[in-house]
């Protein structure tokens, strides 16, 4: 950097006027004609105030099905979407194509060879597919826990994708996407930011109450803009946040959706826990304040010491030590 | 994690006193022996206080010397240590070891085989030596850059370790350190969470003002703290995060010194940039509420796909994707 590329505004910088399209809750019974209408009333304000790209929540079309057991998974195939867009979406893609908007969409995807993901599309300001993510940290549990009261089953109901996280060139930029637990993994932002990536999109579906250590439920919020924070501030890159908030079918989810600067500060934040646009101005360029000093990854990085972190999974406990002994 | 492990205090828990004790700024030309009778003295008040384990800042018995640049690296030569403890710092062990207290202490390294390192040593309550850890992460530059206000020069006499981050068994639980800029890497913390760490211990010596991007200077506290919450939070440990703060030979540096929970929250913090003493009762099992539930990591980690973690050390960018193209 240098000091005449600080704080003053500048025509060749790469502006990107981003919203977070942050959803109320979503009732079971709710049809996704009715989603999909709240939807379109998000992007139509997005276009009033000049957005060119809505982040909306993780698993946006319907409730939050997890929370309920099925014996059979197919029980519960109709959360699921098996073309994207299809009947019911389409009219979310012509409506984002009319106005000009880039967006991204989570969804339960059905794939025809039977595969369940949590996925996520990017979808560009033409209505053109930019990429699909699929959730690659699925939190939960596999089997009913009645002792819960409700269930989070995401690792029944979901695989876990291979394919990792991707960048892709898109809105004059280096867009990434994670799906709410992957959120809480440092190791999400990395890999994106070892791929140049200026801006993570990032849905959510995060109930306050965590049965396993309800101790944390008072510390939801904190959490949830910790990790994003981190992250942002620790790969340089913008980061929005978007959640399905609110009481859902009896469960009070987080909202909170924001978006984050390459400095790790929230630069806008949505008050309410229900549907509401969050709005703000993302420098692209600005990355370059992190990427190119603290954090030049080229310069200063070392992998050659960060082995674990790919050839273990779990936890190694270094052998005891003799009391008095030379390290 | 049972309901009946969450709040009341229980005699089986491995209850540590820890204690940061910070520094206000060393002088060029303090004696050893002035800032050795500092360091004693706050020790006398963690023996007054029942503390357990007192960690020392970065580089803490002399100033900061990488502000200055020498054409020799050996006209920096009477920074380092050659032996630890030696006839300045046995004063220092003596005194922990009779109050029964171990510690942590930043200094500068010269290895008989003439390596230069940014080093840590771990004493035990009984004037052992635990372990040494050397900085992985040395910031700065290699040469001198008369531009800015004050010189970074740790590039110049700092190698940088190969050893990595290790943990240790000690005080009753398992013990890891890092220096300064190692806490902004969130891959220093996950190297020591795989090996199951309960308790790191960081100095730090944080210039206020950042050459490079100014801009960041007013964010040092801010970032400061948001590196060590999220490495304490994402891996489930205690973090001690202790400053050599104030302005010393002109140069103001961040103080703060911060002991924080394995729930990422701050439970103490210094109020002053001068010799201060921090003082925390830390549960070593509490850090259990994060690694058996949320941040399980045998059961939730996806180490397949984070290889560019270890196989790529600076930032690769896709390559250009034809727009409309399907991905």
């Amino acid at each position: 950097m240098t000091a005449d590329d600080g704080d003053g505004p500048d025509a060749a910088r790469r502006m990107l006027r981003v919203a977070a399209g942050q959803l109320g809750p979503v009732g079971r019974d709710e049809p996704r004609s009715s989603v999909v209408a709240r939807l379109i009333a998000l992007l139509d304000r997005a276009a009033d105030r000049g957005v060119e790209l809505v982040a909306f929540p993780e698993l946006a079309l319907t409730t939050f099905f997890p929370r309920w057991y099925t014996e059979e998974l197919s029980g519960h195939d109709h959360y699921f979407e098996t073309e994207m867009p299809g009947p019911e979406t389409k009219p979310l893609f012509d409506a984002a194509a009319s106005h000009g908007i880039g967006f991204s969409l989570g969804y339960a995807e059905l794939t025809p060879d039977g595969h369940r993901y949590n996925t996520t599309i990017l979808v560009d300001g033409a209505g053109g597919e930019v990429a699909r993510f699929r959730k690659v940290h699925i939190p939960g549990h596999e089997d009913d826990e009645p002792w819960r009261p409700f269930q989070h089953l995401e690792r029944r109901y979901f695989e876990e994708s291979d394919q990792g996280f991707g960048v892709w060139p898109a809105f004059g930029g280096l867009v990434g996407m994670a799906t709410c637990n992957d959120r809480r993994w440092p190791e999400t932002y990395r890999e994106m930011g070892l791929q140049g990536v200026e801006l993570i999109l990032i849905g959510y579906n995060t109930p306050i109450h965590y049965a396993p250590d309800p101790g944390q439920n008072a510390l939801q919020g904190f959490h949830n803009a910790l990790v994003m924070q981190a992250g942002a501030y620790q790969n340089g890159t913008w980061v929005v946040g978007v959640a399905k908030g609110g009481t859902e079918e009896g469960v009070e989810s987080l909202a909170q959706s924001a978006i984050i600067a390459p400095s790790g500060q929230i630069v806008a934040q949505a008050v309410t826990s229900g549907d509401e646009l969050v709005v703000a101005d993302c420098d692209l360029d600005w990355c370059r304040h992190y990427k190119e000093t603290l954090f030049d990854f080229a310069r200063y990085r070392r992998p050659e010491v960060y082995r674990r972190i790919t050839t273990q999974k779990g936890v190694e406990v270094p052998p005891p030590r003799h009391e008095g002994a030379e390290p």
